[in-house]
């Protein structure tokens, strides 16, 4: 049994999880979080829908505050703390207290990294205008929100097509904005096969976003401080709001100048245990790498389904248990408005720059029986490995009931199943919940 | 490749599909299905929507009527007409056209029987009265629908908690009857266990329904040939309308009659590849056993999908190909207004008749994050083998989006995974489609 104290940098879903965990193995395990920002264990993923106005407080998407876990738990958690340093042959880290300026070391046993993920703000003329805004803590999520209450924007840019631009797309339409949305790529939500995001930005459209393909940000302009447009190289967008959904970036400077190995994307590597390339240094969440179970081999995926699971597996072990985290297929799930969007394993795309063959099927049903009242579209694309016809991705977009269906699909990639296990498997039908085939067999039976 | 004249006797999902298959293999093959109904291809479990008036035509039910098939397959339909006789020694069917009177012999050289199943319709007084209705074929239904329209029954009972009585529960309350529900059983759904029926019944209360549970049907009372009550072993309750939801028998009479082996409760017994202990005649669909994934030994389940699955693989290797129809896990899926109710795999009552050592676990958790609008309540309980902690069984009541994560668990089933592998999964999360640990993850858990 691992003992000693243990030090938790960051308090979010990752290092909370973990925090929980060695607590309820070990009830007097000395246990410190260090997280530099004001909430601990909240849902960031609920932010979209927070500043749509769909979410009455932002303290409902707080899941358990540092006094909780104090309480409760007997966690010691310290918010607005930031580690500064991270001193491995002394076994301690350097921490800015950021409502003091106090600086002090506090040593350690073990330690675990649970910083997260930042988004990416590109280092360009107008960048610090007030208006333009990064999603990534809850803190920001609620700079929005109290930034469009008195200022009232009229014309919102949103930098990105991913799951961040897409989700604000509908949260800003939900506050009355005229909408414009640039992405650089030829297509929206890049994690999909350009078949099936094309789906998705036909429904943009039709629902009144200015959807702009292959469009690259340069620069913004400002008056008196404030971003008033967005200069593209292809125009320039009236804008008094912005949201740059530009991707993330794992939070591993830390560890890098601790020297620590870093790995995809500048992840901190991890083996399946969680542990660092420092045997007494374990890292978890949107900061370290997971192993894709797909593709065999690390991988980079910043969602908070990960970081629980990260965070319960690296707290085991240091709980001196021992478990290996199997790893990831990359599910994700979305939506816009009414259109589920979702997707696992390998796409297309992927499978090319892996050089795998494949096949691929796409099939357009519905999700309940054709004549049941709400019945509607759904789109489902299937990928199989060429040879031995195993299952290996999938991707839905479609109307109420679609998106889920993922996770048949996700559980019969884990399972290393074919097309003609997924046409056999018994699935669940009765007609307010899916026709007699259900869509995601439909597919399968083309790639038998 | 087996060749020669293929006759189908049964029009429905089990026998069109296999007609279709073996029709897509062959454009010559010389094909006639003989049906004793006026439909062909129909959804039967559409039924009660149709009662309910949800759905505008009972033409809406099917899926292709005996003159498409005819014209775009060269496929020999014949409606009204029911075979009465299977001579296996000259290898041909007698056969009645009900709309005539005549009687003929046809010929065949590989034989189908996919005669579905009917209800069970006790043999006590008053039976014959008008107002009392089984459902089994689509004209049953329509025969429901057009009785409600002149007549305006006013109290319904019906008879038997099961798939059918729930729904129909549901549609007659929709047509402003009051609806008493009796089940000779402890409990609704019987399933599911009754822990988790107890949450359907309960629902089923607060909507309006009289659910009597432990309570006998006897004989009904008749007034001029129609039906004025149900009397039960309790009580006498007043009806206009009566719908039996006794369960179903497979109309295996004919296979019995022509010496074929007949298997779990009196299902003619097949092989997985759908064929009978003659060689040359195959059965699928509800009048067939099936194979049980689980329990790994014979089962017999009437339901759509199976019939579908029977009916498509026995159309495979009645075209001279090979093809095993590995077997179900008892999945099953239905609602009660805006409850859903899904199960899978074994029950707890399963598990102690079969002697199985097993453990069980029950979660309440939520449909969608719980901050997120219209998260709603959803119970997941699973089952796990004992030593193995393999997934053995499911079942889910709760509110909309719960009912089809039993596909998760079906599919884990499927894959033999532990209760483990499950948590290990990677399964969808956004706050409008689940908690950040799907509730089926939340529930494994409890069974690691």
């Amino acid at each position: 049994m691992k003992k000693g104290k243990l030090i938790v940098i960051g308090g979010d879903a990752a290092g909370m999880s973990a925090a929980s965990k060695v607590r309820r193995t070990d009830a007097d395990r000395e246990i410190v979080v260090f997280e530099r920002g004001h909430h601990t264990s909240y849902s960031a993923c609920g932010m979209p829908y927070y500043i749509a106005g769909q979410i009455e407080s932002s303290d409902n998407l707080i899941t358990r505050k540092p006094e909780e876990f104090r309480k409760k738990q007997n966690i010691d958690v310290r918010i607005r703390h930031e580690v500064l340093k991270i001193d491995r042959e002394n076994k301690r880290v350097q921490v800015h207290h950021l409502e003091n300026g106090e600086k002090f070391w506090e040593s350690y046993d073990t330690l675990l990294i649970a910083t997260g993920a930042s988004p990416i703000r590109p280092d360009i003329e107008g960048i610090h205008s007030k208006g333009i805004f990064g999603l990534s803590t809850l803190q920001t999520g609620i700079e929005v929100f109290d930034f469009i209450e008195p200022n009232k924007p009229e014309h919102a840019v949103i930098v990105g097509g991913g799951y961040i631009g897409i989700e604000m797309a509908e949260a800003l339409l939900e506050r009355k904005m005229n909408v414009t949305l640039i992405d650089m790529a030829p297509q929206v939500m890049t994690t999909l096969d350009r078949d099936m995001a094309g789906l998705i930005s036909e429904y943009m459209k039709e629902q009144g976003v200015d959807v702009l393909p292959e469009e690259s940000l340069v620069s913004f302009e400002e008056s008196e401080g404030s971003v008033t447009s967005v200069v593209t190289d292809k125009r320039k967008l009236n804008a008094d709001l912005v949201i740059l959904g530009m991707g993330v970036k794992p939070n591993s400077e830390l560890a890098k100048e601790a020297g620590l190995e870093l790995g995809v994307r500048n992840a901190i590597r991890v083996d399946k245990k969680l542990q660092s390339s420092d045997p007494a240094i374990y890292a978890a969440g949107d900061c370290a790498e997971s192993f894709h179970i797909v593709r065999q081999d690390p991988t980079w995926i910043a969602l908070g389904t990960v970081a629980n699971k990260h965070g319960v597996a690296a707290g085991i072990n240091l709980s001196g248990g021992e478990i290996e985290f199997p790893g990831v297929c990359g599910t994700a799930i979305t939506k816009f408005k009414d259109l589920e969007i979702a997707r696992t394993g390998l796409s297309e795309k992927e499978c090319l720059e892996e050089g795998l063959e494949y096949e691929s099927a796409t099939i357009e049903s519905r999700t309940r029986s054709g004549y049941y009242p709400g019945s509607s579209k759904i789109t489902v694309k299937l990928i199989v490995e060429m040879k031995k016809r195993a299952i290996i991705g999938g991707q839905i977009v479609g109307f109420e009931g679609s998106g889920k269906r993922i996770d048949t699909i996700a559980t019969a990639i884990t399972a290393g199943m074919t097309a003609q296990n997924v046409v056999d498997l018994d699935l669940s039908y009765a007609p307010p919940f899916s026709p007699v085939w259900d869509p995601v067999q439909i597919c399968a039976r083309r790639l038998v």
